[in-house]
């Protein structure tokens, strides 16, 4: 296990390999990414249907939402009550048949705070069927942003999430989520040299330059230093092999790429509109990305092992994508 | 435990005090109920929703389905592959967010028996927009039955479900489940006596009389014996404390009647159209039944132990509902 991943605390933890961090701790972290479920399709040999949660500084997305995520944010002790915001990226089941029944536990927790959910247009209809059926109303409001272009689906003062389309057997899309540009670092050497008054440094940071009572002009690159580059993950759904898509993925920090096959059957990933080991691993490596994770995996594998070792021979810093575990986006 | 209650084989079962029973083995049993989840609303404690499983002969049958049932069917060994009634006893979460990932499973592993589901009418809706939406065709028919009015839905050569309404927030029936009345037993004795040819036997066990070649007649009662009463198994689901429900229960051998509150909530189960522990065992004592299952717990309650002391206070031959764990229908 590298350094950038944590095991998160459960119950049902099998082993003690991993370091075991309670979820607070996680806030602390700033941005990460935690598995909630790993397979697809058919839930099998104790995986889980698709779901990640992301702890972006005090604000939780969720990325999917498979049958039976609300267990699992429960078992992995997730402060359910701080996600805003939720990410389907496509309606097939095991990418959100949890969302009816999280939406439901939200009410009888008698929510109060607004939901936005970034989904298929199919979506809304489907979630007020069951409520309307089940005579509920909400405590809390959800808006709906339904993805029909690829563009920033949300923006607020920390992040920003885009969409942008994948290539599966129904309408399906992935998701970039960028922390908002930081801020410039104050040249301590250059600030006192030029005897720049703290009260300007705000400023300086947010890119100003320095304008002296006297006239005088100082230029902001000579006061401050770059701030660290924004981070960002994307999580690229279930997807046909695109070799186009890692211009899209330019730079990412973290990629999440499916890798539903392992190499031997990339006819069979073709036809199902799927992706294999060294495929997530091609497009991580032509994106420049720093770091992938690789899930999904088909329920027709057991074991899982191979597919670290083959992704890792295209692609070195890869992670499988195991549950529980947080992943962390530098 | 009683000897009528028969814990699964679970990989993650916690206790060895129940005797761990391969699923296989429950095939011979004939009529038992397996609880797949006991816990109303909120999934917690490591609960889960209701569900159960009822074997019958070789037939499966399934009773609710709640989100994550078919994780805790594939926990519990249970060979889906045989399920082929569902019954949904109303549209509240709890008891049927699981379905539609179960009928999707069903599709993948490429199921071709039909599947009858009988609910109330709004649910065959809620499923095909969900397939519409994954652009699914099902690999297997299903046919539903919708209730609208107490009566038998299901009759086949060896049991007859029937269900009838209960009082609840939405509309809600339960179930009641009885074999088709057995066999007549051959009265060894007397048919030597009387010298019946053997393959005269299944007639005799059938009800009719016999009349030899030289036209004498012996009633069928002098030739045999009753056979074992029908046995039946009722699911009351979610209700609110109703008298009037022991008489339709009348001489039921297993009850499953829901309590969602211990005795000291009278009020608040009245509100909420729920039942608690010492109404539920009232049922069962009016009713006659042999034995009574409570379940549906509150997700308020983290210690369940206290439902059972106050219940066989008025009705002693009562268990708990407790997740994997099979009860007899005697």
């Amino acid at each position: 296990m590298s350094h950038s991943q944590l095991k998160m605390s459960s119950s049902c933890s099998k082993s003690s390999l991993h370091l075991s961090i309670p979820y607070n701790y996680l806030i602390q972290i700033m941005f990460g990414v935690t598995i909630l479920g790993n397979n697809s399709a058919l839930p099998t040999y104790g995986r889980h249907p698709t779901a990640q949660v992301v702890t972006l500084k005090d604000q939780l997305l969720l990325i999917d939402c498979g049958e039976g995520t609300q267990l699992q944010l429960s078992r992995y002790k997730v402060r359910i009550g701080k996600i805003n915001y939720i990410f389907i990226s496509h309606l097939h089941g095991d990418h959100y048949f949890g969302l009816i029944g999280l939406l439901s536990s939200f009410g009888l927790l008698n929510r109060k705070s607004e939901l936005t959910i970034i989904c298929p247009p199919e979506l809304p209809a489907i979630i007020q069927i069951q409520l309307d059926a089940a005579r509920i109303n909400l405590s809390y409001p959800i808006q709906y942003k339904v993805m029909t272009e690829s563009g920033t689906v949300v923006e607020t003062n920390h992040f920003r999430m885009d969409c942008f389309a994948v290539s599966h057997r129904i309408s399906c899309w992935g998701c970039w989520i960028e922390e908002k540009k930081l801020l410039r670092k104050i040249n301590k050497e250059q600030v006192l040299a030029y005897r720049i008054p703290s009260s300007y440094y705000p400023k300086l940071q947010m890119g100003a330059d320095y304008h002296s009572s006297d006239g005088k002009k100082i230029k902001n690159e000579e006061l401050t230093l770059p701030g660290t580059p924004p981070r960002s993950y994307a999580f690229s759904s279930d997807t046909l092999y695109m070799p186009e898509l890692a211009t899209r993925l330019k730079g990412v920090s973290l990629l999440y790429h499916e890798s539903t096959y392992l190499q031997d059957l990339p006819d069979r990933a073709k036809e199902r509109y799927h992706s294999t080991t060294v495929q997530a691993a091609s497009i991580a490596s032509a994106a420049g990305a720093k770091h992938l994770i690789i899930g999904h995996f088909s329920s027709k594998y057991e074991d899982i092992s191979a597919f670290e070792s083959e992704a890792k021979s295209i692609f070195p810093s890869t992670s499988l994508a195991l549950e529980g575990v947080t992943y962390l986006v530098k």
